[in-house]
């Protein structure tokens, strides 16, 4: 392996933090009946300049505390402190007990930033850090599989759930307690376990005040997907050597940038521009496509940022929402041989986000041979960091001749730092897009009555009446079934 | 942990192999808004009599020897020789160097019949069988890691390319074929290398000839995608102690049904219900949601096989295609928690294909603790088991409430026969697909434009004009780029 020198593979413009290149989405560039055209520009600019008010507003009354996060100096004494307890106790596992918010963004920055396999290398190669294990399933296959790996003694567990209530996370929870009491004997559960929940709230918090648990607050104001910068997130990154200090400043500067004008404002112009693509453009699919395996886990959690942020059926207004966008997940170059026929040629509702890295922390050098093919002698004296930086470019090029709208996000290397920006970047943007779309960018709605049906079938006693339901439900035609 | 009592946790049909259960697509149960009526059956009925008389006489005309490929005892043969030097030779790990179609049928296979933590469990654990790590992408760091953490002498390669000059794969096994001849020498290259490539034709084979590689052939007339019953899959399956046999023999139960009248079958009525969706509910977007952590690739390997099969701009008649539906992946239950808010409550182009697993190869039981608390009481007592498929069933019943459409795919137990069947029902699905909007399934002409720009931007001389081309369109305007 090689260091991979600091140099562009192509002639991109040189990228600090993060660069947006929105050309791919122009008229100009993709044509007039995809692209965007001038009037269509102008439009985005008018409705951003109303966002940045709303937004503006609302961040300055405090209404928006996500966007304070990275100035919480309390979270980052906290986590020196996790830092410690995670490399001086020798712990080999810190496994997190979380599912959707309460997990995405620990693993996220988590793939990111340390190295790809630290939870195969043995302790001393990773600098005494422990492995994270992120146990966000119930699948008993996958859970106990997770567990069959631990030995309890050298385990700690980060049990994460603000409402304490949440089904999947409580049932491992009561998992783990069970056999941390068996293994380790009631007392010595302290010593495993940090939980993570409402500071006043709830049955988790009750249980960390009978029981003198250790414990983090979740600020109120912050929903899941919006956690990755409180203890939620900071926590287990903190135990197992993510610097904290610099994913905030990343974060941090981010929340500056965002008060720029919009015109240069990277997280309104994400907002912006794939608000015009949905509500002018039919372009209702946002495919995040990143060009790096340690951005694979962004992509999941920017998924769930996006689509349980804007999946909204009714307007603040009170009137039906007409546009959501959906965000899927796509993994560069992987995806060029699996999904890109459907980006290409199929239905027009996609736009891409590349998502790219021009320096790779790591390189590796083709070898010239095979000099006597044709189909081959081309590649030798490449390296991998050039060949996947060109089949992005020339993704993104074939598409645009195709009139396919994509645009890309930029980063120079991964660092804690860049993450950071952009994690928290793409969280005002969808904040933004609330204000561009008039509804409410931090509720879910939507996702109560399944949880209702799922506690009347699990025999909880104040949900029989949705049991009930699903039983009569249950008069299913056999002409709908075949085996 | 507990094996898990063969008693399905609701009062669902019991399963044979697979069940197809098309109640919440119905109007009678999804109301007349969303739900497919009488006619929308009749028509789908109507439909897929012709999609039949089509695919039956293209398979009779052996016009699609995927459909042959569960009956070809050469393979068969050749995997059986495979699983002894897997084991016998004590190779730790079998790399894969392979992409797409390469690629995904043997990740999804293997993560679905082995343990899900095969590749950390030491050697013995794992019946002397080796590792698989599939190394599908080209990411320097990604790749560096994985070379890292091998041990060239207990490594075993299958370098898997139809062509032979993927560009991808072709860069790893010219990275890995010089790594080989350095540290053991070139004489021992052949001891540590397959090659799967086409029979007659390409640069790959080629090189196969000239140095007396081991090699298997890509049957010429079956694509990527539709390869996962060939060598392409097959051989590096064998190698890590996946019963071949059984796969294959489920893959033939399932070529078998197809040929059943189509109300009751499986596969043309899965084509069918998508189809209609599609064409008449402007359902254009297909989740494949499984609900287990082993069956995750199986719906990666879906998104290929059903995206670049469908996802056709012409015809075969010439005119246009109006409709393509696109397939995302999701994860059950980890994702209820994070897309389920954007099925609920957004767009209205989607609905939802569960699969589901009745019994887990192992289950958790959660313990009777926390009895004082009402939000986790009824918890204890009751498994994970019972938790994910109540969760599965929740969902489903939730969204039909919502009038938003769902169907379920669901099998007994993950065995080699029941992911063999289920593969080999989506395969013949998307090919009467195929029929159902006249346009190819087998084919994937989207996809060489991007590879055009990057032969080009790698410098291969025959693609010069690509650079040339590329170069031009870099007159970019700087007003779309922001720092």
């Amino acid at each position: 392996m090689v260091e991979q020198k600091a140099k562009a593979p192509l002639k991109e413009e040189p990228t600090d933090v993060l660069t947006l290149d929105y050309n791919n989405l122009a008229a100009e560039v993709v044509g007039n009946e995809t692209g965007l055209s001038n009037d269509d520009f102008a439009r985005m600019k008018a409705a951003l300049s109303l966002a940045f008010k709303d937004v503006e507003s609302r961040y300055r009354k405090g209404l928006l505390p996500f966007m304070d996060l990275p100035h919480d100096q309390e979270i980052v004494k906290a986590t020196r402190k996790l830092a410690e307890l995670g490399r001086k106790k020798k712990f080999e596992n810190v496994v997190v007990l979380g599912i959707g918010g309460s997990a995405l963004g620990a693993s996220a920055v988590f793939t990111a930033v340390k190295a790809l396999n630290h939870n195969e290398l043995p302790q001393n190669k990773r600098n005494g850090w422990p492995r994270l294990i992120v146990a966000d399933n119930v699948d008993p296959e996958g859970f106990a599989t997770i567990l069959d790996g631990l030995d309890l003694k050298n385990a700690f567990f980060n049990v994460i759930s603000k409402s304490g209530a949440t089904a999947e996370t409580m049932s491992q929870f009561m998992v783990v307690y069970d056999q941390l009491q068996r293994t380790l004997g009631r007392s010595a559960i302290r010593d495993h376990l940090l939980v993570t929940t409402d500071p006043e709230n709830g049955v988790l918090r009750k249980i960390v005040a009978a029981n003198d648990f250790a414990s983090l607050p979740v600020p109120p104001q912050v929903g899941g997907r919006f956690s990755v910068f409180t203890a939620v997130g900071l926590a287990p990154l903190a135990m197992v050597g993510v610097n904290v200090p610099e994913l905030l400043a990343g974060a941090a500067k981010a929340v500056e940038d965002s008060h720029k004008p919009v015109a240069g404002n990277k997280a309104y112009l994400f907002a912006g521009l794939n608000y015009i693509l949905t509500t002018e453009k039919k372009r209702g699919v946002l495919v995040m496509m990143p060009y790096a395996d340690s951005l694979a886990k962004v992509a999941d959690w920017f998924g769930q940022l996006w689509n349980e942020s804007l999946g909204k059926a009714t307007r603040l207004d009170g009137a039906p929402n007409p546009h959501c966008q959906t965000s899927i997940k796509a993994l560069g170059v992987t995806d060029q041989h699996s999904q890109l026929q459907m980006y290409m040629e199929g239905t027009e509702d996609k736009s891409v986000c590349f998502l790219g890295v021009e320096n790779y922390r790591q390189n590796v050098n083709i070898p010239p041979i095979f000099k006597e093919h044709e189909e081959l002698s081309y590649l030798g004296g490449h390296s991998l960091g050039e060949l996947i930086n060109f089949e992005r470019q020339g993704t993104a090029r074939a598409l645009a001749e195709n009139g396919r709208p994509n645009f890309s996000l930029t980063t120079p290397k991964i660092t804690a730092f860049n993450v950071g920006y952009l994690l928290q970047t793409l969280e005002i943007a969808t904040v933004v897009s609330g204000s561009l779309y008039n509804i409410d960018p931090l509720d879910q709605p939507g996702v109560e009555l399944g949880k209702k049906f799922t506690y009347g079938l699990m025999g909880r006693e104040s949900y029989s009446s949705f049991k009930e339901k699903f039983n009569k439900g249950l008069s299913v035609k056999k002409k709908y079934i075949v085996a």
